[in-house]
């Protein structure tokens, strides 16, 4: 598993062998299983886990019924901000849609390595404004298109995710019963067909 | 207008008053006037606005149609990442619902006052995952919960945007028509006036 994370670390040109070394040695890594549950509803966000391999998704329960807000593949950050900025109780959870190798550390550790390593703050300051900006644009997708513009432009920018995803992960994802995600499909097929 | 960036520098205790000084006196503000747009679908928001005083809206033409995807307001950065990051035309606007006051720096800009005031990456590192908290929770808003409740949750978790924006926007904000908006507000007061 720290071959993974050295890997990673390695396509940022800002750091030496030594360097990477030590901050693999430091940094804890974790696998989780298909399903596992790694934060519940009710619990504080309380460490970051940043995927090296595996899909996290964030989902929340609304009357019963699981809504999926995010999906996190490798090289996001599956964080919570809410509650982990305010050491309060999440209304989401964090489940693994695939096996998953995820970094594992809370606020004090990741403090403590961006001491050691002032370069791994580099490292936050590159990804979070990526994945700030993936938050953006799914924010318009939601706000600004209707459920089938939101699948097709889900197809043409996270075609992979959808191949890694169970299609009524994908319903709740662009916000619609998997009844009215099967129609919007077939719709789809076959405009495709006719064209 | 420097007055401004002092006093908000000063909040966090990382800065002593020259350090404040000399990071005021090399940070480019801007007041824009109510309804100025700031940036055009098409151009590259190479810039980042931060905003000291007033409120900036980002909002998107679909069909002919102003959808609004976010609001920044005091201690917010309007940025708008994914054209920021690659450098690629925006598909949104941002325009001033009020008059603002905005600090202006390029990409260029920033890293080199990071550079000459490291405590600056603090600031940064403190403010973006609040501002990327936000929009993990708009998400959940949108996605989660049908446009009645994201109202109600507005009123209680941003009373103050509701009372500063247009009634239109905000209508656009929870994704549905001034028309719907409309309905949905006169049904919430007399749920109200019957209880």
């Amino acid at each position: 598993m720290k071959r993974i994370l050295t890997d990673f670390i390695s396509k940022f040109k800002k750091f030496d062998e030594n360097e990477i070394a030590a901050i693999v040695e430091n940094t804890q890594i974790e696998s989780f299983k298909k399903g596992a549950l790694i934060l519940k509803e009710g619990n504080i966000c309380n460490k970051c886990y940043f995927v090296l391999k595996g899909c996290v998704r964030q989902f929340q329960l609304v009357n019963g019924e699981e809504k999926t807000t995010a999906f996190f593949i490798e090289g996001q950050a599956a964080v919570l901000y809410s509650s982990y900025l305010e050491n309060s109780p999440s209304k989401y959870y964090l489940s693994c849609v695939e096996d998953c190798i995820l970094t594992t550390g809370t606020r004090e550790q990741e403090k403590e390595l961006h001491k050691k390593y002032p370069k791994l703050e580099y490292l936050v300051h590159t990804l979070m404004p990526q994945d700030y900006a993936k938050a953006q644009e799914r924010i318009s997708l939601l706000n600004n298109y209707n459920p089938e513009e939101r699948y097709l432009i889900l197809m043409e920018t996270q075609a992979e995710l959808l191949n890694r995803v169970p299609l009524h992960q994908i319903a709740s994802y662009i916000g619609v019963t998997p009844e009215s995600f099967s129609r919007i499909r077939k719709r789809i097929l076959k405009k495709e067909k006719s064209t």
